[in-house]
């Protein structure tokens, strides 16, 4: 039997297996709900062993569990890592849902639940590909292993020590991503780079106490205004950000990289009404887009001192404080940046107070991998046949830490291969997947598995 | 009988009167004690009627009453008004103080109770230099009115109106101040000027709403970092204030004026280890003291914006906040200065956020009285004559915004003739009152009264 057939024919039993799946309330986030992501590695294993992935096994990371499973009998061919997760965002605010989160409504060519899209559609689709191949075919044009995780929608907080101690048996040529966006229904996309983050807090401190602004006004660097004038130095008039070095390893767009940013739609009109700002404002000589996919950022997410209640105090405070994070894009480094902005702070901080930085969790380093890259290609021509339409190239302002990781511990790169729509209500109330995803998804496996041949 | 004999055998019962008064916890911040307060009023009426004030009135205000009453049967002679109130603080934090804050402990030559130095102690001693002449002389040197107030500790919000519209009644010649300090228990002060305020808020505003700094980052100004660029511009680094015709009107300090801020004791050092601070900063051209005291300050009293919890939020704030004060000195408009800042806002607000600047509550006039005006004069001889010092002339860099407003309502301007000491716990839990103010202080009023004979 021809694997689409067999895909076709098994449509029915596979929906109802993704409804099974959803069914689970693998909430990583709340800790009651830790049974529950247990129980999704063990169906995701039990799934994954009887389509005749082999070596399946729940691996203990010290928080939620990965599910391991390999199939390496294609020799000379190379190996490629599949990665989703079967944890799930919490519901909450609960009263916006129009049905239970995790009893999936199947309507209109949607599943509404809680992971239907983030990301259980995505992590079944591979699997599936995998199983009709292996139930027409006995084997798999190349080797394949997955890593299939229980705590992304947490920021994977063991990952990097559990690869680390892991890396053998997840070596790789190559990393394929069930967790990932196409850009609609229709126009399919694929990844080039993602953003890194440094991120620090800066801590002023003037007198030791909170003081009466008219018993000791007009004699002390206010701690507040001290901060401002170290915040307001951080960048030029102009907009582009003015720490010394920050620019240093930049990898700067090529002519093409603008090409495949300008090819796609974007309106800058749009955009400015659905923010609500009078003007954009950011770095000069690139354009809105180029700005957030591929220049890295300084963005203040928090600041903080003294009376913030109604009315008047006549108060000098004691501290003030700024939260800070910089989006980074390839070759920057997470840990030199973050002593960059150090050096700036110190070099500017205003007489009369005391200023310390102090580095904040969530560091990230950024990934790159052009378009031109073979892998982007073979999934670009698979995407091709698959929707009738070349994918966009387009790059992600946002941070994805396992990619990274993968390529820092495995030294593999990751290609972005997943289904969902930014429409799909991700993280939100009435989270849903799309049903042709889960016709054209499985199909795009197969395809792109036997592209990979020889890769 | 003389009246200092008066005053000398009758010590014992003055002393039970007082503590009698500060037995009614006449906290005006606490509408449960609105009954104590009003206690307080008609406690201070019965006994301004007893020692011989006539027309004596627990006046309605709106809020907490004024007590009114008067001698006006000196001819020829100008009329006094002395101010004092009898409200007081909250006692909390109450597990704080070493005896029951309204049953007074006199121990070691002091008064331990709230209020008992602010200011229920400096209220009563005009009205027992005035029971000492009256019975023993049956007449005053001029004529006296009194205004006691039960809202002082809570801005006097009703007072204005209530000037105004009786401002017939509380006519005067000059305002004497039973609510003030001296510099020491055995040295003398008066007061020069006490600072205006006024008190404003910029709302700067980005984005509708918070936003990822990943999916958004890099193409808007940051609301915090444009208040940031705002609130730098306001000051340069050399410490004056850079907004434009703030000091327009500002009356400066003369070499008198310099000589008795000189004359006062002050340790920089002492000072700058009190406050905790690594070096003071302010005005150039002044000293520290004179910064605080006669020059007018900007002072930034909060500023809010984002996450201020723990750890790392990439959140683009919707909106940032800042609120200022500035203390002012004579000749400067509270309502001029506001409106300078808005303009110097406006005219500095970056590209790319809405700003606005809103004024808050707490706007007072500056108050100026120099050494040399004859009031001022005739208070430094008695004082002078009470203690064998000099008094100091200080200034104070909070506000009153009592004293400009019998200025304004009254044309009558107001010297300083209270007890209390900086170190007797105003406000604070354990507050006392040194027993000798309530020897000297009568004293000192009856020979205030008989100094003031053809001012």
């Amino acid at each position: 039997m021809d694997w689409q057939i067999y895909l076709d024919t098994h449509y029915d039993q596979h929906l109802q297996e993704l409804l099974d799946f959803i069914r689970i309330p693998s909430i990583s986030a709340l800790p009651e709900h830790a049974a529950d992501v247990q129980q999704a590695a063990e169906w995701t294993a039990k799934k994954m062993t009887v389509v005749g992935i082999e070596n399946v096994e729940v691996m203990d990371t010290g928080g939620h569990p990965v599910v391991y499973g390999d199939w390496l009998h294609a020799a000379d061919q190379p190996t490629i890592m599949i990665y989703g997760h079967f944890d799930v965002q919490p519901v909450d605010p609960l009263d916006l849902w129009d049905h239970p989160p995790f009893e999936p409504h199947v309507t209109e060519n949607r599943i509404y639940a809680r992971g239907a899209s983030d990301d259980k559609g995505g992590m079944i689709t591979p699997i599936l590909a995998v199983e009709a191949l292996l139930s027409t075919t006995g084997r798999l044009p190349v080797n394949v292993k997955f890593c299939f995780e229980g705590q992304e929608e947490i920021g994977s907080p063991q990952l990097p020590n559990f690869m680390a101690r892991h890396a053998q048996k997840f070596a790789c040529d190559l990393v394929v991503s069930a967790d990932g966006l196409q850009w609609s229904a229709d126009q399919p996309m694929l990844v080039t780079a993602l953003k890194g983050l440094t991120a620090v807090q800066i801590n002023v401190r003037g007198p030791q106490a909170d003081l009466h602004s008219g018993l000791h006004g007009g004699v002390m660097n206010n701690p507040i205004e001290a901060l401002t004038h170290i915040i307001a130095s951080m960048r030029a008039d102009d907009g582009r950000i003015a720490i010394s070095g920050f620019f240093d390893n930049v990898v700067d767009l090529t002519p093409e990289d603008r090409q495949h940013i300008a090819a796609v739609p974007f309106d800058d009109d749009d955009y400015q009404r659905e923010l609500g700002i009078p003007a954009f404002f950011g770095e000069p000589g690139y354009t809105t887009l180029e700005r957030n996919w591929a220049r890295p950022t300084l963005e203040f997410n928090g600041i903080w001192g003294g009376f913030q209640g109604e009315g008047t105090k006549t108060v000098i405070p004691s501290t003030a404080h700024a939260k800070i994070t910089c989006r980074l894009v390839a070759n920057q480094s997470p840990e030199r940046i973050a002593a960059l902005i150090e050096d700036h702070v110190m070099k500017h901080a205003p007489p009369g107070v005391e200023v310390e930085v102090i580095q904040l969790p969530g560091s990230s380093d950024p990934f790159l991998m052009a378009a031109d890259h073979p892998a982007q290609q073979i999934a670009a021509t698979v995407l091709t046949k698959l929707y009738g339409k070349k994918p966009y190239f387009v790059r992600v302002g946002g941070s994805v830490p396992v990619i990274p990781l993968f390529e820092q511990v495995l030294g593999a790169q990751t290609i972005n291969f997943g289904w969902s729509i930014g429409d799909e209500q991700l993280h939100a109330p009435n989270e849903f997947y799309r049903l042709i995803h889960l016709k054209r998804g499985p199909s795009g496996y197969v395809m792109l598995l036997e592209s990979l041949i020889d890769f």
